[in-house]
């Protein structure tokens, strides 16, 4: 069994509403040394599977199809086996 | 400056019904090999700072006061120099 530790982050340049006001509430909470905030999707998968390669492939999927919108999103993850 | 890579997950026990949701999604897709799913958020903070352990404790304090909410809540999170 592997899980997939998977973050969904804004592609550069698209813009991040929610990040955005992250920022603003930290800094009127004084936290002046925050320069930028970036809010993404954390997504752990707990998948059956032989190895890591084969593992890999079906998480690639599964973000292509569900999990990531590509036009706005872009994505990694590490496998841990467990 | 240092990024922070903050990953915030639900509790073990509470209830996740956002990732209930994706984990039925993927069984109706017939990815019957994903066992469980839990969904979280993914914060990256860029933050001035002079050491990496002066920027841990802002880390912890921004978490505690905005970011996290302790009841349901757990985070853990990587510093990186950028």
């Amino acid at each position: 069994m592997f899980l997939a530790k998977i973050y969904v982050t804004l592609k550069e340049g698209v813009l991040d509403p929610q990040g955005n006001a992250v920022g603003k509430a930290l800094h009127s909470m004084n936290y002046k040394e925050v320069q930028k905030v970036k809010v993404g999707k954390y997504v752990e998968l707990y998948i059956e599977g032989e190895n890591a390669e084969e593992v890999g492939k079906r998480v690639d999927e599964i973000c292509g199809k569900l999990l990531v919108n590509p036009v706005v999103e872009q994505y990694s993850y590490e496998l841990v086996e467990v």
